[in-house]
């Protein structure tokens, strides 16, 4: 079953069971994980190492690409796995455990977590867990649906645990391409010039001494938990297409507009989405994952080439994607996280940068991460990497939340992720503000006029008129600027008393 | 006089007064201006266009490299003669008129600007002006002290003024090494690996026909003024130095360092003095400006190679800098700022990223540029450059301002530059908080107990104590965040009364 996946003979001595593999582990060791977006996580390592918990203490430090599938954050973190995560999640449980203090999350650009291994400013990784299609004669492992830090954890860890996925079809083979920054001060350029560029191997190349175990596993990835696109996220769409095709006439950018990131989630979705109904042709993506939006572009024709580190889809476009991965073969690309999220590409090419904010103020500043300002949600993830390098950065929200007693425009961020200086464009259902060339006092009522939710804008406008008279490249009314925040905490709504009567 | 300074003879009928000059100017236009903390700026062509706007309207946007000396920039603020300013000030008249809203200034990351006009985002530059030591035979400008963006102004202006100054020497040719990025989607890497390689050509090159006027000028450039380091600074540079001895101790960088950069200004020159002393050899400098203490390195041997954007020295080393330039000419590389800030450089390198900050909060979060979260001081420069891409990113802060009554260590801040992604190590003259691989709960403490000043812990222990049982990845108590700003605003300090007996 598993012998034409295992094809170094060698090594054939090193299949296991995932409960013998977790005897491997020691309370303390700090283990990385392949594992993108639910895409190309271990099945099988996660839930021996919760059941290996049950009897004595494992507590340790967990580094994967970004969010794991099939629950494994939550599970792990509820066994008392999981004492130390990056750099990044999205599972309730766990974020339960990171907002009460009981796990400790680092929250990284997700561009950086390979080069701090890399430069000793975070510990070394013991074990690598990674996922696999097979793993080749000379030794080379084939990834399976993401790449995330798999060749980093792969190439620094002392022992190496393979799971090779055999619900993964062997015809993933050839889609990713692995290239790793060189140690400093011999480091190269990156030489990738063009989204589809291949600069690498097709394969993890590790001393297969290395490689400790291997568990065979048979599960498919977590299906993406994105929602379908709906009005507002049409209206968000709408605006951003309007914006690009005005670009393009202006001369600021060709017809097949530069290469497009966009965020993991259903608003990112959907905008892509919303291009399919565009007249723009020729398009490419440089970006951290491809979503349902990305697959339908590809059918679409409008989009001629795809990068990203890992590919999260609904269960019925995930099917049709493996069955016809050979249509997909020559115009798709999975690179490291490094690499696809790497400021010296992203700025090279230009990304055009379509993230999602929890919330933004009235000067620019978005807070993507912690709620209330408070409560950890997902983490950055990349955002920081494309908006700061891309050449336009978009940050998307609707307006309102929790049934209108959340504004998503707020006088101040009460935590800041993307500052002023990283944010080109905002977003909601009701409009579009572009910041480009503007001073702060020139934004904010832009900002309140274009995105805010009619029924917040008087308010913003009174917050704003009090904060001129004293003064500043960005006046504030430093007392009241969490005002909106602490009325939700205390009353369920930011609303001011005088707009509710 | 100037004759073997402009070498192509079509030029010289050029040559006219700076108030000739200065009637090439219109209403509105956008100026590209040469200069960049206080180096190789335009010295004529501000006072001719404030004498211009006494007789008739003239309101420009004026983009520089950084901050201009000679007042130029006050002068030309009052005048009226500066409608909109980037990316960079830090001129006490202008800055009354930006915190008023009469000057409307765009803050930005040094790095950006060029591209931002490359790219459309900002409205093309109309004229350049460029100091210059030389016009070459073959057309190719000779920049003085900095280089800036001036290559970019010069590259896209309509027409070009120079200033042709008598002051700066002719041995400053050769010392710059002019590179631009192409246009995409034809742009490749750049070469640069080490961090004195030139790249590119000594001279900026555009179309002689495109220059419409040479003046002649013979001032200096304003000398630097950096305060010598004094007991806080030197306290910050032994941290800063025991820290690096370990890192090298530890095998994670070696003892030649990785290249360094400083932020303009006393802490950060301080902290470069404090390498005078220390037994680091064959270092090597990739910033932004050079100040005394880049000379100083390079006078004691211990520096091997500076490159940056800029000179500002004080101004018995800027004579002795220009006495003796043969002797520094091999190991000084003068570069576009662009490339000097690059993020694909800085993350190539490595660099060790040297930064003040004018407050911070337990977190880590970073505040370079409001005073009071609202104010603009100077602009944030290119200190996110270089913390976001270095391999190490330190900001230092004195801890205490105005005599005690300010604490720089604040339960949060009210303008955030720079993020906790972006933020490695925080110094003060009380110690250094290493706060890699560490999750916002972990921080505090640390910060707390670091690096603020004695007499503020108490009250900072009490706001963390009261946050965290609110809960959250990074624990607030939103409506006091903000309470000592408050009560300096209105007290005067920013101590609590139970502190104050």
């Amino acid at each position: 079953m598993h012998e034409d996946r295992i094809r170094l003979p060698a090594l054939m001595d090193k299949v296991m069971t995932a409960a013998d593999a977790a005897r491997l582990f020691r309370n303390g060791m700090t283990v990385g994980m392949s594992g993108f977006t639910r895409a190309g996580d271990a099945k099988a390592l996660p839930l021996a190492l919760v059941e290996r918990a049950r009897s004595e203490p494992l507590a340790l430090t967990l580094i994967t690409g970004a969010s794991l599938g099939s629950d494994s954050d939550g599970l792990m973190a509820n066994a008392g796995v999981v004492a130390r995560r990056l750099p990044f999640q999205s599972d309730a449980a766990l974020r339960r455990k990171i907002n009460s203090g009981e796990v400790m999350f680092i929250d990284q650009h997700l561009s950086e977590t390979a080069e701090q291994l890399r430069g000793g400013s975070l510990k070394p990784v013991d074990i690598a867990v990674i996922e696999a299609v097979a793993i080749n004669a000379d030794g080379g492992i084939v990834p399976t649906m993401s790449v995330g830090n798999s060749a980093s954890f792969a190439e620094q860890a002392k022992q190496v645990i393979i799971e090779i996925n055999l619900s993964a079809p062997l015809a993933l083979e050839g889609l990713h391409d692995i290239y790793l920054p060189a140690q400093r001060p011999d480091r190269a350029p990156i030489p990738l010039t063009r989204t589809g560029q291949r600069i690498g191997t097709s394969t993890i190349h590790i001393d297969p001494a290395r490689i400790a175990a291997i568990v065979i596993t048979d599960s498919p990835d977590s299906p993406s938990n994105v929602l379908p696109p709906d009005a507002e996220t049409q209206a968000i769409a709408g605006h951003i297409v309007a914006f690009l095709e005005a670009e393009v006439a202006a001369g600021r950018m060709g017809p097949e507009l530069l290469p497009l990131q966009a965020g993991i989630g259903t608003i990112a979705n959907a905008v892509l989405h919303g291009l399919t109904g565009s007249s723009f042709r020729n398009l490419s993506m440089y970006s951290e994952v491809l979503q349902d939006s990305a697959i339908a572009l590809l059918d679409s024709g409008q989009l001629a080439m795809a990068s990203a580190s890992s590919i999260t889809l609904s269960a019925s476009m995930h099917e049709r994607f493996l069955r016809n991965i050979e249509r997909y073969r020559d115009r798709i690309v999975l690179r490291p996280q490094e690499i696809s999220n790497h400021p010296e590409l992203v700025k090279r090419l230009g990304v055009i940068a379509l993230n999602t904010a929890l919330e933004f103020d009235i000067y620019g500043n978005v807070n993507s991460t912690h709620v209330g300002g408070t409560h950890m949600m997902n983490g950055i993830g990349g955002s920081g990497d494309f908006a700061r390098n891309g050449q336009l950065s978009f940050f998307v929200s609707k307006s309102v939340a929790k049934d209108g007693a959340i504004s998503s425009v707020v006088p101040m961020a009460p935590h800041v992720d993307h500052t002023e200086h990283d944010v080109d464009v905002l977003v909601t259902e009701w409009g579009l503000a572009d910041l480009r060339g503007l001073a702060p006092r020139e934004r904010a009522p832009l900002i309140i006029e274009r995105c805010a939710h009619p029924d917040y804008r008087a308010q913003l406008r009174a917050y704003l008129d009090e904060a001129l008279p004293r003064g500043g490249q960005t006046p504030h009314v430093l007392e009241k600027a969490y005002s909106w925040h602490a009325r939700y905490r205390e009353h369920g709504t930011m609303r001011e008393l005088w707009q509710c009567r």
